[in-house]
């Protein structure tokens, strides 16, 4: 089952989405949004779902689906708790600011609480006051819970799963250093995030679902240009029901929470870090690791980071080439 | 005008309540919880405001209102964002750590996202896995915001105040070194907070509500036996209005965000970190600064986090006596 909520006021409205995007059908009658869904998922799983047949046999009004008509999934949301599970990434992040990586780092997640009261559309704008900030993308994966009880086990956390999508989570890298110097974590520095025009159950992912994970490359591209495919399924060291796990150690999680995956990234296969595309390698899913592959290479990075009217589109094909989750295409341009 | 959300699904039922806290009349036929009021605050403010004065005369139906029915005003809220107004409890706090304070904390706030999205009511328990976590609590103000546009003013933040309430902001201590050691703020260590049965229009305050601070004592007792009675309008560094602008610096703020003063914390008359009630000061807000205080003079903590059972109560009374929001009082149980 394929998920959206179209514009409109403050939480969108549901519609469910054919399996090939191009088709919709109003949900409305069954929720009116989909954290109303996520409230009552037992008792509405089953009529989404008969929908969603009946959408692919062509049996309920449908309208053609556009994915630039769509909010965020959850436009706005309770929770957003995004770890850092591919730690190479953050091996990497850590070097270029000159910090060690610690070794609980590899069986210890890292997560932080972002905002997510106000997420982006997935074809919207991007909007900051200044490029001095170092406006990034981070390309990542997330998934949306139902309640979790605090202390749940990651065999409940994967059970909890209800939905899985994509986002750009948007970084004022320049503001990092400062902020974290501070001790409480990130707040100027991660703005809003932008997540796919749809979300889809896991069941819609066949195989490529498993051990809780996606194991298909993701795409990110910048002014039109890969930039990124690594696969995330590879070097994902901690799976989505160890993030939830991890997550819920001392709170409950609500209905509606998303867990992110952090910055999808794959080493080079000797272990080095990755190559670019265009030398052949899986490229990246953030500038900040390739800035930090050119300082190792050639003492500085060369790549600057997005400006103005630059375009970070994100998305995942299956193995026949179809689109996932529609696509995530943001533009930066200056606050208003 | 005093709300409040009476038990009741996962977002309660909006209630007005008397400016006495002994009577309610139910506010769900104009909207049905507080966030959908927040939502669309100018549309049934004046509604609401109607009401609150049919209440007091007598004009309307009208029941018994009993704080323990209450949930949290926002049982669950899109932003919780904590700041540290009180740059003497970071002090200390700080100094117990053996850590050194930026002279940059006395005009850079700190604040930290909070998880808000399974807010605890009230009168509930607050429930641990382990009192190896170190138990504790933070009496502090909070602030609901309406709409607040990313880069807005002091003064732009000041007329986004909404509501006023009180917070146990429970503390996990013993998990917090390790926890901020790894540079991505708090998770594990700050599980849900507990608001005040009531919030406030700021109108309903008075001229304690001046300069974008609370000016009364802000009362903490643990077991019937008070702990702490500091002026919340003293040596609050940051204001509402500059903490919200802080908050606001990246990104925009929605409707029924909630905004933290962190603890209320007073130095002594000579400079020196407060002395506890029984020897004739303010007292405290929260365990760990009297434990700082006890090192400070004794070499080490002499007083205990909180044990299973115990209970802390947090309360502001007027110039009168008379209670403003009601009290959150949290009894301390083992996770179930």
């Amino acid at each position: 089952m394929k998920l959206a909520s179209l514009k409109s006021g403050r939480d969108g409205r549901l519609v469910v989405v054919s399996n090939d995007l191009t088709r919709a059908t109003d949900a409305t009658h069954i929720a009116p949004t989909l954290q109303a869904a996520l409230d009552r998922w037992e008792l509405f799983c089953g009529a989404l779902s008969d929908l969603a047949e009946g959408l692919a046999h062509g049996s309920v009004p449908a309208f053609r689906f556009h994915e630039h008509d769509c909010a965020s999934p959850l436009p706005r949301a309770y929770q957003w708790l995004d770890g850092s599970a591919y730690v190479n990434h953050v091996e990497l992040v850590r070097k270029s600011r000159g910090a060690e990586l610690p070794e609980s780092f590899w069986t210890d997640p890292l997560m932080y609480q972002g905002t997510s009261d106000a997420n982006i559309g997935p074809r919207d704008p991007v909007r900051v006051a200044s490029l001095d900030y170092g406006v990034d993308c981070e390309a990542e994966i997330a998934v949306i819970t139902g309640d979790v009880p605090a202390g749940a086990t990651r065999e409940q956390g994967l059970a909890a799963i209800r939905l899985v999508m994509l986002v750009n989570d948007v970084s004022l890298r320049n503001l990092i250093p400062a902020e974290l110097a501070k001790g409480f974590g990130f707040l100027h520095s991660k703005p809003p995030s932008a997540f796919s025009p749809v979300a889809v159950t896991p069941d819609e992912l066949g195989d490529a679902w498993r051990d809780g994970k996606l194991h298909l490359p993701l795409m990110t591209a910048i002014n039109g240009h890969v930039f990124g495919q690594p696969e995330a399924g590879e070097e994902m060291t901690f799976d989505f029901g160890t993030l939830i796990a991890h997550a819920a150690k001392t709170r409950p999680l609500s209905a509606g929470t998303i867990v992110g995956s952090g910055t999808v990234s794959n080493r080079d296969p000797d272990g080095s870090p990755g190559r670019p595309v265009g030398e052949g390698g899986r490229g990246y899913s953030c500038i900040a690791e390739l800035r930090m592959v050119e300082t190792l290479r050639e003492g500085k990075p060369r790549t600057s980071f997005l400006g103005f009217g630059d375009t970070v589109r994100i998305e995942m094909r299956d193995r026949k080439g179809h689109s996932i989750f529609g696509a995530i295409e943001n533009r930066l341009e200056p606050a208003v």
